[in-house]
Formats: C-alpha cells, structure tokens, sequence
C-alpha cells in the first residue's frame, strides 16, 4: 500500500463515507461522517469538507472526487445528470469541477434514464458503484446484464456492452420503512423471522396488486393467529418478492434473466433469497467496494483529460 | 316520518354515527361522536354509550343495533366474524348480543373470507353497508356483482344471489396517507389536480410494479419538472388506477367486469374517474344510507328471531 494520492468521497443523503486511495487506488484510510447533505445547509458542504473531511485524513492537498447527493441543490455543487445511455468514458468526461478550491476536485454526475409513464428516471451515487464494478474487471464490459441496487430507492439497471442504458427506480425500501413505522402495519420487532420471510415472498405474487397483497401481513394476524411479532419480516419478504417478481419486466428484460445484486451486504443476502425463491439465477458484489473503484477509475480518466 | 323506534349505530376506528329510526326504517335524527373504538379505553364502550350517545336521542328504552369495530377487541363485545358466502339472514342469525344491556341490543358481527396468500381476510362495519344496499332492492339479490368500497381499506367484494361470496382488501387509502404525510413524497398540498391524476392514472399501468411506478411521483419532478405541489393528486391517481386495475383480479373476476362503488361521495368520485379511464362501466351508490339501510334490516330480521 503506497502513499495517499486521493480524497475519494461517497456523499449521500444521510452520510458521507470518505477514503484515501494510493497511486494504484488502494485504500489508506477510511472514514464516516455524519454529515448526510440532508443535513447541511446552504454552501455549508464546502466548508465542512475543507474544516472536517480533508483534515481527518491529513489530505488538504489532496485531489478529491465525490459522488452522490453532493452533486445535487441540496448538496455542494450541482453536477448535472448525464443521460443514458453512458458509460465510464462518458461519465470521467462530463465530471463536475468543484468552484473555489485549491486541488483538482470533481463531482460526479447523476445519470438520467427514459424512465416510464414519461417521467424521467434518476440516480447519484449508484452509477459510480456500477462503473466502478465494470471496471473491476474488463470482461464484464461485453454483452448483456442486469443489475440490482437494492437499497431506499432499489436501482434496477440494464448494461449493455459496458454502458449503462436505461434503469427503472423501486421505492421498496422506503414503503418498508413508512409502513413499518406509521401504518397499521407498524411493528418495533426485528425483521429476522426467515419463515415469514418466505411467507412475505410466497404472498408476493407476481407483484401485482401490491396494495392488497400489503393488506396479507395485517390479515393474517387479525384473521389468521399469525403473531404480531413477525409482521416486519413478512413486509420485508412481501415488498422484496413483489420488486423483484415485477421490475424487470418494466425495465424491458424477462424476470428470468439472471441479475447482479450490487450493495450492502445484508440487504443482498433477502433479495438473493427472493431470486432464489424464483429460480432466477443471482451473483452478489460489495458495493462499497465498487464504490471505491468507480470514484478511482473516473478520477484516473478524469484527471488525463 | 314515525316516532323513533331504534337506535342505529356504525361505529368505527375513527367515530361513531348514529341514526334514530322510526318503525318503517325512515331516519329520525342524526348525530356524530367524536367517540372511535381506537380512543377507547377497555371497557369504557358501555360506558359512553349509555351517558352520551342514548341521551343524546333521548333514547335510551329504544333497542339498539351497531356495527363497525365496536364488535371488535377494541369495542365493546367481540361479536364473532361470519364466514363467507354469507347473506342477510344469516349475518341477522349471528348477531351479538350486548351484555348487560337493559334493552334488546345487538352487535354485527365481522365477515371473513378465505383471502389470498392463505391470510383470511376481514371487514367489520362494510358488510352492514352491503346488506342494506342488497336490501334495498329485490333485484339487487339476484345474479352476480363486483362491488368496491372505497377507504383506508378498500374492500372489493364478490356477490353472487344476494350473498357475499369472497372479498379481498386493498390498503390503497392508508398508502396515500403514509407516503402523503412521511415519505420523500410528503406535501401539504391539496389533491385537487385533475390533470395531474390523470397522469397519475396513465403511470398506474396494469397495476404491476408499484414500488417502481410509485417512483415516477418523485422522477416527474426531480427529473422532469413537473411541479412538486401536484404530487397529492398524482399519487391519488396511481394508487387508485393501480388498485382499479389490479384488484379485480385478485378476487378471482375480470377486471372489464362493471363495478357498483358504495361509499363516500367523493372518493366514489375518484375510482369512477379511474374506471372510467378504463373504460369499465360503473355506477355509484352512498354509502352512508345504505349502512343505515343495513342496519334497518338486520334489525328487523334480527329481532323477529
């Protein structure tokens, strides 16, 4: 492991994981901070990352790339989304410069798909994941494939030859969480009941009529002596199984087409059970990893132009 | 109009209303209390109902009939669900008697029905409003209808010769309110953008998917521009075009099948929109006479037992 030549940042809407990297894009150090953009106010991203980001590394000559919410309004700069379809060269030309500051720094842009019912679809920071896992190894630049971000807003992206063309948005996550927390669904247990789980995913369907289906995880306990105490596990398995019988086909390609599942771990580990459950094959990847790799891979490219 | 001979109550989650009924069924007063079973504390149902709403009509040597949750663990006296298919008489054969009530007085039990996903379903007070509207016509009690019952928990409901064969609940209303109000589509904008539900009709599709169309509520505007204060009526529309289009389905029927909506005005209003986008005739009947025509007649039959 050499030296720190980069300030590599992943800054999302509720947090902001930072890295330095050497010359060959190894990791140093890494770090957490609790500063989500959804918490900063207006023009305060540059100063905290000048006052806390770049001296708790000792990086203050350091060049950075960011990428993530960062690059919208509520955030430092805005970067503006490049449109699909876009892949690594595209996105390293279209990085954003950082206004006022010493060192070179970049934000990453966000990436704009056709989306469907004519409303534009939109990511930051699951694109740099996505490049940065392309380019982890070159083979996985050729031909056809479909990956899954799970996550608050699961991406589901279509790859084509090494570029991204077009991805749809589940809110999965979310509905999960407001359900679980102000519905009559809401419940303080832990989601860690595998069998209801497996009951959540058998009541998906085929992720048809969700609003009824959703409606099974209260029924069965008022109707059917199901214990309260397994309600969250039985959303989890509802709303992952309703997703991930559903999306593909709304982004174009069949449910059966095997998917790359990209992201945390824990959360991989349901959806690569959902698949499973559909006979769908699956590979999962970190995606905090790939994370690390895309902000190197678009700064190397970035940085020669 | 007689002298009040009943007292006639549809008491819910959220407040009680409460009819006097002259000998012939005819409404003779009307009151609301603020009085939800939600808010009760155990056994205090008796309680109000004997200090506030009896005198309240000056009524208290009248029999009494009530439906809604009262019947529930929450209410007064469990009054047992009835299985389906179920009809009037015999909803009117299993009524629950209220203990230690001085007059004849009696609870509508809850109907169950196998459901979907191996979870019975339940509904407690729509039945009432089933009944009544069944019982207001003799020709309504032959043949075979899909009727929708539009709330919080929306019951689409399958009857076949005057009795509820099946039913299945769709949690459209209660996803409205719990995206409306905590998730990254929350808005104190009114839902009153007729355009703007049609759109949201448009992105409901076949009712597939909605974790992802239910996305589009938050693309349009971030990536598309639509105005972020027409969010409420464009979330309305998706929920209840994808609860139009889906549902039917579910409850084993076609969804070209026409629908009878019993309910509250303007939320018939909104699935008639919705139906009629799809080209599904339908015709609207208020919900609130038929529960005290519901009412009326389990009253009757019950009472001649």
């Amino acid at each position: 492991m050499g030296k720190a030549a980069l300030l590599a940042c992943d800054w999302g809407t509720t947090n902001l994981r930072a890295w330095t990297l050497d010359a060959e894009g190894r990791v140093v150090a890494h770090r957490e901070f609790d500063l989500g953009v959804s918490r900063l106010e207006p023009g305060e991203a540059a100063r905290r990352f000048e006052s806390e980001v770049q001296p708790a590394f000792g990086a203050q000559g350091l060049p950075a790339i960011l990428c993530g919410m960062v690059g919208s309004n509520l955030g430092w700069t805005v970067a503006p989304y490049a449109d699909c379809p876009v892949g690594l060269d595209e996105l390293a030309a279209c990085l954003a410069p950082v206004a006022a500051h010493a060192a070179w720094a970049r934000i990453v842009p966000g990436v704009r798909s056709e989306g469907i019912a004519g409303a534009p679809d939109v990511m930051r920071g699951e694109e740099t994941q996505l490049m940065g896992w392309l380019a982890e190894h070159p083979d996985r630049r050729s031909g056809r494939r479909v990956i899954c971000h799970p996550g608050t807003h699961a991406k589901w992206m279509l790859v084509e030859d090494g570029r991204l063309v077009r991805f749809v948005t589940a809110m999965t996550g979310e509905l999960f969480a407001v359900l679980g927390k102000h519905s009559v669904l809401k419940s303080d247990a832990a989601a860690d009941d595998t069998s209801a789980f497996d009951a959540g995913l058998a009541a998906a369907g085929e992720g048809d009529a969700l609003a009824a289906r959703l409606f099974t995880a209260r029924s069965r306990v008022v109707g059917g002596g199901a214990p309260a105490e397994s309600t969250p596990s039985y959303l989890s398995g509802l709303l992952i199984g309703a997703e991930v019988a559903a999306t593909p086909r709304l982004l174009g390609v069949s449910p059966d087409e095997p998917v790359v599942l990209l992201g945390d771990e824990m959360l991989c580990r349901l959806y690569a059970r959902a698949l499973a459950g559909r006979g769908v094959a699956h590979e999962t990847f970190d995606g905090e990893a790939a994370a690390v790799a895309g902000l190197f891979a678009l700064y190397r490219l970035g940085a020669a132009r």
